[in-house]
C-alpha cells in the first residue's frame, strides 16, 4: 500500500486511473518526493544524479509493458520542475501513463513543470498519457508548464494523448517532436478551460525523415471567461504527410486564439490544415432538450461528448 | 488616345484589361506621372494637394459605373508610394479596377507602392480587382507592395480580387479590413511565384459587427526556387462567420509557409480555417498526359486552372 493521504489518492485516480501500486514499472511522486518507485525485468527507472528528476530506460524487443510516473501535489506554495528522460529500446512497445493532479486549498500559488524527453528507438511503438487536473478551493493558483520533447527514430510511432480534464488556473504547454523515415505520430489534445483560466499550447512537429507522417488533433473548450490559445506548427522537409486539426467550443465569455502554421520545404511535403472555432450549435441543444434534458445538462452532455 | 509607347500599352493590357481609354471615370500613372483622367458625373477624382496621391469620390446611390486607376512603369530604377483613398458613397454598386505592371529591362530596381484606402458608405456594394505582373529581362528587381485598408459600414459588402499574375520579385502584400454590422466581404486571392521570388501577403479582418461576414480564400503556386509566406487572420468581436482558406501548389524547389489564424472574442463568432500545401497530384497530370500533352503542358494547364 502506498503512504498517501486521501486527497492524493484522489489525484492519483484522476490523473492515472489508479487506485494503488499499479502493475508494471512505476514512480510516484507526491507533493516533491518519491514515495513508491517499482522497476521490472525490462524496464529500470533510476533517479537522475543530480536529483533533478528520472531516467527511464526500456530494453529493446519489450512488449506489452507499461509505466505510470504520476505526480500529485496537496501542498500550497510549492513550486517544482522536474525532468524525466525516457529511452525507449528499439522494437519495444509499450505504454506510459504520467499526469499530474495539484490540490491547492491555500493562498499561495503551486506549479509542476515537468520536461519529459523520449528517445524512441527504432520501429518501437508508445502509447503515451498525460492527464492534467486541479482542485481545491484555495485562492492559490494550480499551475502546470509541461514540455514534452520527442525524437522518433526511423519506423518508430507514438500516439499521445494530451489531456487537461479541469481546474488547472494556468498552463503553457510545449511539446516538440522531430520525426525520422517512416516514423508516425498521432497526437490527441484535449483542453478544458473555465472561471478565469488561461491556457496555451503549442505544438511543432517536423518531419525530417521520407515518409514520416503526422496527425495533431486539438479540441479545446473554453468556458467562462477563460482564454486558449493554440499554436500547431507542422514543417515538411521531406516527402512527408503532415495533418493538423484545432476544433475549439467557446461559451460564456471564452475566447480562443487559434494559429497553426504549415510549412513545406520540399515538393513532396503534403499538409494539411483544418481549425473551427464556434459555440454549440443550437439544434443540438434543442435535440437533447426536447429529451428532457435542462440547458445545461444538454451543455454539459455535448461537451463531454466533443472531449472524449 | 493615350500618349504611351507599346511597352505600356502591354502593361495596361496585362494589368486592366485596358487597350485604350476606360468608360468611365479613370487615372493612368505611367512612370509616376498621370497621363490622363477623366471624371464622371457621379466620380470625381482629384490629387491630393500634397501630390502623394488621389482621391475618388463616388456619390452615393451610384450604379454600374467603373473606376479604371492602373498604374505602369517602364523605367528602370524608379521607386515611388502613392496614397489613393476611396469614398464610396451610400448605396452606391461600383466597380474599381486598380492594378501595375513593372517592365524593368534595366539592372536598377524599379517599386511601386501602393496604399488604398477605401471607405465604403452604408449598404453600397464594390467589386475590386487588382492585378500585379511583372517583364522585362534586366537584373533589376520588379517590386511591389500594396497596402489596402478597408473601412465597411453597416451593410456594406465588398468583393476584392487580388492577383499576382507573374513576374513580381518581390511583394509584400498587406491587406486590413474592418466590418460593421451586417457588412460583407469576399477575398480571392491568386499568387503566382518562380525564379528566386518572394512573396508575402498578409490579411487581417476584423469583424466587428453583428453578423458581419468573410470569406477568404488564398490560392498560391510557388515554382523553382521562389517562396510565399502567407498570413491570414480573421478576428471575431460579434456573432459573424469568418472562413479562411488557404490552398497552395509546390513545384520544384518552391516552398511555402502558411499561418492561417483564427481569433474568437465572442461567443457567437463562428471562424472556420482550412489549408492544405501539396504537389499537383501524379494521376492528374498522368490523366492529361494520356490526352496527349507533354507532362510540362499537363502541369501548365492544372495551374491555370487552379488560378483561375
Amino acid at each position: 500500500m502506498l503512504k498517501m493521504d486521501e486527497i492524493q489518492k484522489r489525484l492519483l485516480l484522476e490523473v492515472a486511473d489508479l487506485h494503488d501500486v499499479p502493475m508494471g514499472a512505476y514512480n510516484l511522486r507526491a507533493n516533491g518526493k518519491s514515495v513508491g518507485r517499482g522497476s521490472s525485468a525490462n524496464i529500470e527507472i533510476t533517479s537522475k544524479e543530480d536529483g533533478s528528476g528520472i531516467d527511464i530506460r526500456i530494453k529493446p524487443g519489450t512488449k506489452n509493458e507499461s509505466v505510470h510516473i504520476p505526480v500529485v501535489m496537496s501542498e500550497s506554495g510549492m513550486k517544482e520542475t522536474v525532468y524525466n528522460d525516457f529511452y525507449i529500446g528499439e522494437g519495444a512497445d509499450v505504454v506510459i501513463v504520467a499526469g499530474c493532479g495539484i490540490d491547492n486549498c491555500g493562498t499561495q500559488d503551486s506549479e509542476h513543470d515537468g520536461v519529459h524527453r523520449f528517445f524512441v528507438g527504432e520501429n518501437a511503438k508508445v502509447k503515451y498519457v498525460e492527464k492534467h487536473y486541479g482542485s481545491g478551493d484555495g485562492k492559490g493558483q494550480r499551475i502546470l508548464n509541461p514540455v514534452t520533447e520527442v525524437t522518433m527514430e526511423a519506423g518508430s510511432s507514438m500516439e499521445m494523448e494530451m489531456v487537461q480534464i479541469k481546474g488547472v488556473d494556468s498552463t503553457s504547454r510545449t511539446t516538440k517532436a522531430n520525426l525520422k523515415a517512416d516514423a508516425s505520430l498521432i497526437v490527441r489534445e484535449r483542453l478544458m478551460t473555465h472561471g478565469t483560466q488561461y491556457a496555451y499550447s503549442e505544438y511543432e512537429v517536423t518531419l525530417d525523415g521520407e515518409n514520416a507522417s503526422a496527425d495533431v488533433v486539438s479540441r479545446g473548450v473554453a468556458k467562462d471567461k477563460s482564454y486558449q490559445k493554440l499554436d500547431l506548427r507542422i514543417v515538411g522537409n521531406a516527402a512527408c504527410h503532415g495533418h493538423t486539426e484545432c476544433d475549439s467550443i467557446i461559451m460564456d465569455e471564452g475566447r480562443i486564439l487559434a494559429v497553426p502554421s504549415l510549412e513545406a520545404n520540399n515538393v513532396d511535403a503534403m499538409l494539411v490544415h483544418e481549425a473551427a472555432i464556434g459555440k454549440i450549435a443550437g439544434d443540438q441543444l434543442i435535440k437533447l432538450m426536447t429529451l428532457g434534458l435542462t440547458e445545461k445538462e444538454a451543455e454539459e452532455q455535448i461537451v463531454n461528448g466533443f472531449l472524449k
